[in-house]
């Protein structure tokens, strides 16, 4: 379904001694000259650049929302994806200052954002329904196998779709209510974890909720335990209809070489599904930032990953990535642009 | 000679209710948050703003680098001070790209960058030299009281000229082969410890220079012992031309109500000086990046700072602190800009 080419290391070296041939102390930028070596590698270029970078927000319901594992009941999903329409949430504002291009994509809420007037919806919403929210989980797989195909094929229609239009970097954000408990079970079938080792309080919820949380997640993982084979079993058992658009998303911009700067819990729950999918799509991740969320610590070391950032945040929306984009372009900044010890007439000295 | 008022923690109620009315749940915005509770405070204003960013980069040389604690010359503080005049340094890509303005303060270099034409020199560098060099301060003290005296008026003088080109938000950063020799030297005297808990390996020493230098440290602490009774005192024995220009530029820009973005090691020595002169300036920084030098996590500690980036970076140039403004931005523009839960229609669940 995908064609995934892992990066070639055959430049490293060359791409190295660009970086330590600048002017400054070797190494003293930091974790900047590893990410410049990851996008020199995706690039393959002798100057970088970040063209058109979009952040694509995918919204979806999840039916273990209804047996209390959130702050908020399943309709703040919608009420929020109206609020990113209109252009009032952190998402709008960080993409707004930051110069990111902003989709929002409906991969299934409980009910489409329909008869919307255009004096209330600044922004369309993209239809890439694959249900009217998920199965609970604990119950029932969230989804059949070909709804996790068709959001595979319909997520990369939007990324070939923004490729198209010259973006070379996609951001990943999500909205649902409930989502935290998906990606928590995905990670824990993934990484062969206890539902207590990968259930956190999300947005914040309490002791007691925190308990139910976790015993529903388990309930999941027993009741699917004999169909977690694979990836693609593993999505439609425990995913959410915006988690396996994610994956599909991940996969269909490694495959056009894209970079994809990947977000917190939910967004990193999505890189592990396409890692285990086709291990050389992770070339093309850069990590944005550490979540709050008490789970996505382990996720990080999994996928080898240290974030740019680590402010406390425990958001979704795509909002880590959308503050990690300045650093991204830093890093092809100065190697495309800081002058190196000869053009500056600076002594090297190592 | 400064006046600084502490800011108001009177409106902090009002402050904090805006920030939780904001669609997202409680907190989840992380140290975003906090920082928009500082700068509300510091701007006491409805609507929060940065206006005009400034870098300023305060050059001088040590005459403690002769003695060899430092992977380059002292010649190499001018060489740099040229590339930023030239545009080829981290600084410039970063301030370019960020929307910093950026001036160069020669505050004692050992020999002035003169007679650049202006096709060798994009950029002024502003003379506020106290001398050429300062004195090895494991010799004798590095500079006179006159001096530091004399590096607050320089200091503050450029403080009032941005100020009123509207600028409202200050970057400090720093250049000086053998400084990060004095930083340690001002942290061990400001905090009571021994130059071995202090000393580190700067632009990456190897442990024999690592030795010589927390050895020479040592000594100045020794040789300058019992006059080591104020800070005044403490800058002239230990000090650097920048490093008194710093801390001069974060009391002038406190006494003026600008926000401070201080950078690594260098300017965190800076600020520790001013936090010792006049406690109240601590409300007007915001601390950037915690530096990879060793002796900075125990200097912010002893600020109570949390500094925004962690990325490895050990620099200086103001590298740093010129990474955090989008930060910074963001967590202004969250404050003005994001909906509330009533404006979006969104239920509010807390």
């Amino acid at each position: 379904m995908f064609t995934i080419e892992a990066v070639s290391d055959q430049f490293d070296q060359q791409i190295q001694q660009r970086i330590d041939d600048k002017t400054k102390p070797l190494g003293a930028l930091g974790r900047l000259e590893s990410l410049a070596l990851t996008i020199a590698r995706v690039q393959g270029k002798e100057t970088l650049e970040i063209t058109r970078p979009t952040m694509l927000v995918f919204a979806g319901d999840h039916g273990i929302a209804a047996s209390g594992v959130s702050i908020a009941p399943s309709e703040v999903t919608a009420q929020m994806l109206l609020n990113f329409a209109r252009g009032g949430a952190a998402i709008n504002v960080f993409c707004r200052q930051l110069g990111w291009e902003l989709e929002l994509i409906d991969c299934g809420i409980l009910q489409p954002l329909e008869g919307l007037k255009p004096g209330d919806c600044g922004k369309e919403i993209v239809n890439c329904r694959l249900g009217a929210g998920t199965n609970p989980i604990h119950r029932q797989a969230a989804m059949t196998l070909g709804a996790v195909h068709q959001g595979f094929e319909l997520a990369k229609g939007r990324v070939v779709h923004h490729h198209s239009l010259g973006c070379n970097l996609l951001g990943l954000g999500d909205m649902g209510i409930g989502n935290s408990s998906s990606a928590a079970a995905l990670m824990a079938a993934m990484l062969g974890l206890e539902a207590g080792d990968c259930v956190g309080r999300g947005t914040g919820i309490d002791a007691a909720t925190l308990k139910r949380k976790t015993m529903l997640v388990e309930q999941a993982l027993v009741q699917h335990h004999d169909e977690l084979t694979d990836t693609y079993n593993k999505l439609a058992c425990l995913g959410g209809f915006e988690i396996v658009q994610m994956t599909g998303a991940i996969l269909a911009a490694a495959e056009l070489r894209m970079l994809v700067l990947i977000d917190g819990f939910i967004a990193t729950a999505a890189a592990l599904c396409a890692v285990e999918l086709m291990p050389a799509c992770r070339d093309y991740l850069v990590f944005a930032h550490a979540s709050a969320e008490r789970g996505h610590q382990r996720m990080l070391q999994h996928l080898k990953a240290e974030p740019l950032l680590d402010l406390g945040m425990r958001l979704g929306e795509g909002s880590g990535a959308a503050l990690a984009l300045p650093l991204v372009q830093a890093a092809v900044n100065f190697y495309n642009d800081m002058a190196s010890f000869a053009e500056a007439g600076v002594n090297k000295v190592v």
